[in-house]
């Protein structure tokens, strides 16, 4: 069974960067698959690589490899690192970039890669992705154990995730991220709202303010929303979405990433 | 030899939506190889769809899975399908997506997918690529046969896909694509004319019609034509193309799917 | 081990002409590996294909097959090619995207591809890439020698890639490259210029000038640069590089590809 890499990056797909580090990979490891998960995260946009590594990584086959390089900081002293969790292994930059991992994950081993055997000779100061992290996943894929590569360090980076707040019958949350379709995808999820909700009341009766828009109710798919009406939903992550059907309802409501979100529901009695 | 699971869909490549699907995929079938042929659909497209992979379905291995999803009625009661034709297995939902693969088939048959159990468990309303359409291509290109998923149905849908139109000398046809270069790509297609032309005559005398712009004869390739005029051409797959060499006929004529165009030749004597 | 086929194309990811490619190298040669170098290529553009598949290529396990298409001249006279190196195949047009291959061989044999039995049948005059270069790097890749595709030739097709002049204490070069970040590469590479320096200086003290402006020393690392001033450095291909720390330079300096580049040092005495 080939050992699988997946590769998140904001390198783009015109430049010859994604395919250099598959080419270093396979070198090392002919054995292994690589993935895609997206090599369009917005250019030195770590929360954007820490957000769709975290709806993918977990859809992947136990073992899997997952390398992640969105990485300002290159060259300077920011440590390239490790991540050992139950089911898979993360190889990128210390900068945060790993931080919805962290949340997930029930036991974390972090490792400070120091093991320079392991690169490209002579890595340079601008492509690490290239020089340091593909080598490191191409020999951890391989069976290097995680170890060799460095000293264990608990000092890792994390980027600062606000969680909802609950006021009363609302819970304050905002826009993590906006697809390509212009879905409005919030940080408030149904699993962490379920056991508020009164009993007898449901998310039907719910709405959700945001930008000064109000939106009445739930829709149980995206077809049953009148068009042009922005509308809301629990989407295929659990989480609350606004959404307009076959329409782009980011450009609708001129909403960007961090935007204020509310959702207010029948609350249980406390 | 590995089983090959091609991939369609609307979903970008910035998001974590293509990657989730092979992820699943490769969990069920570590031995699946997946190969996309487009995940740059306009949102929503389904006409877009149907004819990407119409062009490119048929040069892939007896046996290749193709999945496609590009599924406005996702979560609604629209039905998830399997389409077997005599070397190939098509996934997606019924929404007219596999209409020109009908228009192909000498043998096909289709399955309405009703066995959940091999869906991953609890799938959301809004991602049935991942919930429903992957674990199912995966299950198949692992040897499942198409019947275990459903029944057959007869009642699926198609798109209404116009032919061209032949009036004494002249043939009427519309745009069905333009592809990344501005080449305007029709449906008329040089075997369904061929039989109409005059003995001794051929398409260099003919002339196409396009935005009330005139086209004299056919260029053998590209290179043939004059810079800055906009040329025809019958391309590799045989359709009727209006191009400019090493320019974007699209913006030069302001040309959008569906645009009407006619093919004027020396036709038969009846 | 699967052999390995990379494609370098200016395609794009919407149509459906590299996975044509991918399928027809598939039903010839169920184990190869095809492995994406750029799609993306703007249309048309010999020189960006040269350059970024002369980036990568070399990152890839000896034997790899390289096909690279970008091909205005399709149809017409132009010869199909097998370009063989001391490690490497490359597969395509004979008009110069080559190049840059040519210049780093130490052995090359170049072969005019005419044994039509290994294209696909009736080949058509707009589409080379599916119906000539995949079959022929298909059978290239399974281990057809490159002697049966035709025979040697000499005269194959460079293009003028002017290299940076020397006066005085300054180099003159040019922008052959900007990167999705709008990174500015040019031409002129260290391990160049670093003889011609002289003893007890370094390029800290040089100075580049593009479009009119003076940039200072050369940083290290991009973090080391102050935000919205134009910066230099040597990357990691061992060139010079002109960019602005999570900005884009090419946005704020407007360079385009050609631009005049002056990096002036301090010379070692003749």
């Amino acid at each position: 069974m080939a050992a699988i890499i997946t590769l998140t990056t904001d390198y783009g797909s015109r430049d010859p960067f994604s395919a250099s580090i598959k080419g270093v990979i396979l070198k090392i490891n002919p054995q292994a698959q690589t993935v895609d998960i997206s090599h369009e995260i917005a250019p030195q946009d770590i929360w954007e690589a820490a957000y769709v590594l975290k709806c993918a990584y977990n859809h992947f086959p136990k073992g899997t490899v997952h390398l992640a390089v969105v990485d300002p900081g290159v060259g300077s002293g920011r440590r390239p690192i490790i991540v050992v969790t139950e089911s898979y292994y993360f190889v990128g930059p210390d900068n945060g970039i790993f931080t919805l991992i962290y949340q997930d994950a029930e036991r974390l081993r972090v490792h400070h890669i120091t093991s320079t055997h392991y690169f490209l000779p002579n890595p340079g100061p601008t492509f690490h992705g290239r020089d340091i992290f593909a080598p490191v996943a191409g020999w951890l894929a391989k069976g290097i154990p995680s170890g060799n590569f460095g000293e264990e360090i608990t000092d890792f980076t994390k980027l600062n995730v606000p969680a909802p707040k609950v006021v009363q019958n609302t819970i304050d949350g905002h826009v993590v991220h906006i697809d390509r379709f212009g879905n409005i995808i919030t940080n408030i999820m149904y699993k962490d709202v379920q056991p508020l909700i009164a009993e007898g009341s449901d998310l039907g009766s719910a709405s959700v303010t945001i930008t000064g828009k109000e939106v009445k109710g739930l829709k149980k798919f995206y077809a049953e929303a009148a068009p042009g009406v922005p509308s809301a939903i629990i989407n295929g992550s659990g989480a609350l979405e606004i959404f307009m059907f076959k329409q782009n309802a980011r450009t609708a409501l001129s909403v960007k990433r961090g935007e204020a979100v509310r959702l207010t529901i029948a609350r249980k009695a406390l």
